[in-house]
């Protein structure tokens, strides 16, 4: 015989700093975060270079997201892309396989024609890589750089909205 | 002045069947949430096809993560890896970027050798993608093939520890 | 003051058996060439499982551009792709960091909706891992199966156009 | 009947700019030829950003194998490894499905701690992505830093030794 096993809890998701307003900047961030597997790992042992720009992305993607403007609504509804201009990373320690690490991301700049994410990755309060990512924006018809859509500013400077759905 | 938010919520994560009695099969499952990125599409605009394989070790590893047995442990402690032997996967449908796919898994088969996975990828119900991979236990010291550990066999026929951490 | 060096070779870069006839089967291969990075192997140091369809990719591609279709004029003029509908993988050795491998590819079967290929790696004339793809023809305007356009038919079936471009 | 075919080719592999004397920097290079697979791309229909640090790798291996050291030689003879602690990308134009890319590395700067590279990713004489990528020698035994082994520094101060091997 079956039985169905329901599990109700009460958790803390976030807990996250608020500035009495909103805006871009370091204190207007969102943690994503993410299980390292095998297949994000080398021979040296630890995550491969390249893959943290996966997580980069990852974590880019879930702060527009939480702020009511999924990436993929971006594409459909304003025709705009953000392709990378330029990324950078600063590797201190490396991530090793099945830590659970962080990815914290905020905004440090919008201009008219581009935006800069910053971004951390660290497991346990310790900082493993730093980097950045420039953005502009596209025109999906035309494959041209255009304005940086007015809705995607106010997402930027728009604060976490608090979900409590961990993939979110 | 900063002020602190603190999201208190009641949830259900998990509503797992329970079988009355342990042991692998299709009723002792786990599923893994994974939110599709860009970087795993392709110029088709979907999930490449190899990527897949990248998702199912993962729900593997939620798989035995959950039971008890990371398997990060399982090398340390036992000295033992589970390689690959052989891997099959059935395209139905695509997974596409920014869907919330469920990868569920179970154990289909253990012998004094191997161990067999079944896994089912699927969005809202759908099924997009069905595989398996079979495992061979081999001796991390030798290199050389070695019976499935009892701790592991154990570990295959527990059921899910729910923790009611979405990332475990 | 700069020389400028040339270097002229004779070579040769291809002796592959030819039947009398054109057709597709194992007398009627590809071989691609690819040497290991780092970024394809895992921490068990050898490479990871997933990685070997991004090879068996790689290998169909060169397959189809060598026999004057490419892949992406089957796109382009055609208005026709090829996804993969099933895929298989045995693992027997494990390839390793800087190893030059072997990527030998050829057409098991042809049907009015369905292409099969054959595709093994090895190393210095041991097989590592073997497996096959399967593949649907699909009509990229209405995303509905199609038949196999008889141009690829023609491709599938022709003997490889020896160019002497190793990267070809 | 089976008949075998013997293709004999003269061709001139590489023609690259000598100094008269070694060291490294800008004449000193090597490139390294891609072709672009469907893997490597993403839903924007190029090449995914962080795909280019594998073939930044790909160069860089290339670069020493070329001159004599395979970094495997360097891991297993002198137990030095070389981590990347920073690399930077800047994007200039997107690497097309297909696509043949010439990946061009050289040194930009050797100290008795670390290493620069300078890469280049072109098309047809088209610049795609410029970047670089700095490492420091590692002692594998301690997994602390180390000195730039004497035998790694006059490696990276050779010309290329010419092979007419392509995949060299």
């Amino acid at each position: 015989m079956q039985q169905f096993r329901l599990i109700f809890e009460t958790r803390v998701w976030y807990c996250s700093r608020m500035t009495s307003t909103n805006g871009y900047g370091p204190d207007n961030f969102s943690i994503l975060n993410y299980r390292v597997i095998y297949g994000d790992t080398d021979k040296m042992g630890v995550v491969y270079y390249a893959n943290y720009l996966r997580w980069f992305e990852a974590a880019r993607s879930a702060y527009l997201r939480r702020r009511g403007l999924p990436y993929s609504d971006l594409e459909n509804t304003e025709k705009v892309q953000l392709p990378v201009t330029e990324a950078n990373l600063r590797y201190h320690r490396s991530a090793m396989y099945e830590q659970l690490v962080d990815i914290k991301v905020w905004v440090t700049d919008i201009t008219s024609i581009q935006v800069k994410f910053q971004i951390e990755v660290s497991f346990e309060g310790d900082l493993l890589v730093r980097g950045y990512t420039h953005h502009a924006a596209i025109n999906m018809a035309t494959g041209r750089p255009t304005r940086v859509p007015e809705n995607l500013v106010n997402a930027l400077n728009r604060s976490e909205q608090i979900t409590g759905n961990p993939f979110f």
